[in-house]
């Protein structure tokens, strides 16, 4: 009998309402397996910031530690009310960054995928889709703009000034790189690394170890995309991208697009893998307009737990388990207010109701 | 009479097929109006550097610093060509760049435009586009991580590393921010600021500068939208947008994601704006894969030609005839290659063709 122990952070807005619908997915998956979940709740992001002073405080920590891997849902407030709380303790800065930091989670994969069944929720004409969109962006998470020093004063001109650096070392790259050869080599062999060396120095070091590490994957055929490029060619031709792998930033930037020619962020689970720990996370927002309604479609939310499965606990086959069912509840036309129109044919149902019939369909 | 001296610089690629064109509409504007244009080719780009091993040689810095206004085409090579020439004499940091820096083009105005009658060109359905897509997106050309200093080196673990910094100063982002203001001003009175704030701090002081400019335009309602979101919502909805403003990089990739839901980059003239010179151009690259095919659509050139007579010569009223004489070809039926598949119903003309149509229609 295996014992794992999860910490559950549900999170902001419509986090707890989503995350508990991904828990009657791991309840269901402990009983016929030969395996126990200890799950440890915890507060993470803007409500541990209002109830502790601190988005990821130290009890969470302690929690997140001990953990095997780690359930968090989707954080942050809206535009108005995070300037009531002090830059730096606002849920991103200061619980999401210091936790990706923390646990050195610099593997950040996030797919982008829609079987054809499913065109519909798309804006993209069922041409575009043709047989269905099925990405893998791999995104470095710990490194670039989000981590380096940041400046900010007054010029000798007496101008306010902000002086923000984008780092990387060989290192980093190559970890990265390595985590997105080896997927690509498991898929369709083809890597489409995306970039911007004809401005950008840190892409042109990329680019530089990329060559390297290429060669310990001779099967994989490497396309160079720029990452102005890859934007317009995700609205144009996503099914050209297989295995995609770029830097923080644009990773954070064309994983929304990739959300946007899905149909919704609600579609998009993600696992952010380091050497030691790793954790699952909706890449969405908190969506604080739609939170308590019961119409968030927790897809994201449960698809970050068969992530989990796979990743954390060698359960492959149980990951499959999940995507097939999410994929069937969809497939027997039903869907959430968030993801569809009423009036555009699905039968609608609610977020509870979503979980419920994924947990029949499992 | 007026005189005006237009410094044409064809660029790489299909850059000399579309700039053909543009210059017929120039030929036509003149003839008609009180005006001469005096056209002064000159070499830019990656054919200037294997001329005179310089993509922006001096000569043509000397017809640039004469002229009016510059139209200037695509450039660059592709990506294993480009590697033949060292890094810092490529077109980017060897030509275009340094123009930008050079006339302190600041202000980057990028229509995202699609009238509904032309919906069948775009990725999206045609229910997301519903009466038309009309977006201009105002980009901050010379500042952020393009211009800021770079490093790199071997570090103490003895890695290789780099470092480049995001600059900006309050005086940059407050001249680019009266542009948006004053554009959203003329439109819909409705700016959307695109930032990503809960990461950056070059985003929390430009949204501290937006706060105070924005009190300037008090009948501008400002919508805060955080890029990645953004980049979502370009696809889901883009018709929420009416006038865009971000820093470089941002606009860069955000602006390219506009050619993909308009269904080309070839749909994306674009105007490059100082408190001295301006320069126009294309948003796309060089295409090289199609280039001297008589197939790419000069839409992109003859556009940017609208945008020069409207921005830098004052001639609003011909600038829009020439936008309406290009969706008049479109609207009859005529289309490019590059544009429109063969046997999606529309009549396949050339590039000269579609040059001679628009002069026809004008
Ligand atoms: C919330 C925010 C800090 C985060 C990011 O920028 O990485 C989010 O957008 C994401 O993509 O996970
Ligand atoms: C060619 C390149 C340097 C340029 C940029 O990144 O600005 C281009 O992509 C653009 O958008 O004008």
């Amino acid at each position: 009998m295996k014992n794992y122990k999860i910490a559950v952070l549900a999170g902001d807005g419509i986090g707890p309402e989503i995350t508990r619908e991904a828990i009657k997915v791991l309840k269901l998956i402990e009983e016929r397996n030969d395996v126990t979940f200890e799950l440890m709740p915890a507060a993470f992001g803007a409500c541990a910031y209002f109830e502790f002073g601190d988005a990821f405080p130290q009890s969470t920590i302690d929690i997140c530690d001990q953990a095997d891997a780690i359930l968090k849902g989707p954080i942050g407030l809206s535009h108005e009310q995070s300037k009531t709380i002090p830059i730096d303790k606002q849920p991103e800065r200061g619980a999401l960054l210091p936790m990706r930091r923390r646990y050195n989670t610099y593997a950040n994969f996030r797919p982008v995928f829609l079987p054809k069944a499913l065109a519909h929720f798309s804006p993209l004409k069922p041409e575009i889709i043709g047989e269905g969109i099925d990405i893998i962006m791999v995104r470095e998470l710990v490194g670039g703009l989000y981590f380096g020093s940041k400046e900010t004063g007054i010029n000798e001109q007496g101008l306010r000034y902000v002086k923000e650096t984008l780092e990387y070392d060989e290192h980093q790259i190559s970890q990265i790189l390595h985590q997105a050869f080896k997927l690509a080599q498991k898929r369709k062999k083809v890597l489409h690394n995306i970039h911007k060396s004809n401005v950008l120095k840190s892409s042109v070091l990329w680019n530089e170890i990329l060559d390297e590490v290429a060669k310990e994957y001779p099967e994989v055929e490497v396309i160079h995309q720029l990452v102005d490029s890859a934007a317009t060619n995700l609205c144009l031709k996503p099914t050209q991208f297989d295995v995609m792998v770029m830097e923080n930033m644009f990773g954070d930037i064309l994983s929304d697009q990739g959300g946007g020619i899905l149909g919704s962020l609600g579609l998009m689970p993600s696992a952010c893998i380091g050497d030691e720990k790793a954790y699952y996370e909706p890449s969405h927002g908190s969506a604080p307009d739609i939170a308590g309604k019961n119409i968030a479609n927790p897809y994201s939310m449960i698809g970050s737990v068969a992530m989990m499965l796979e990743n954390s606990f060698d359960m492959a086959a149980e990951a499959k388990n999940v995507w097939d069912a999410m994929q069937g509840v969809f497939g027997d036309g039903y869907s959430t207010a968030d993801l569809s129109k009423p009036g555009s044919g699905v039968k609608m149902i609610s977020t509870e109701e979503f979980g419920d019939k994924v947990v029949e369909k499992l």
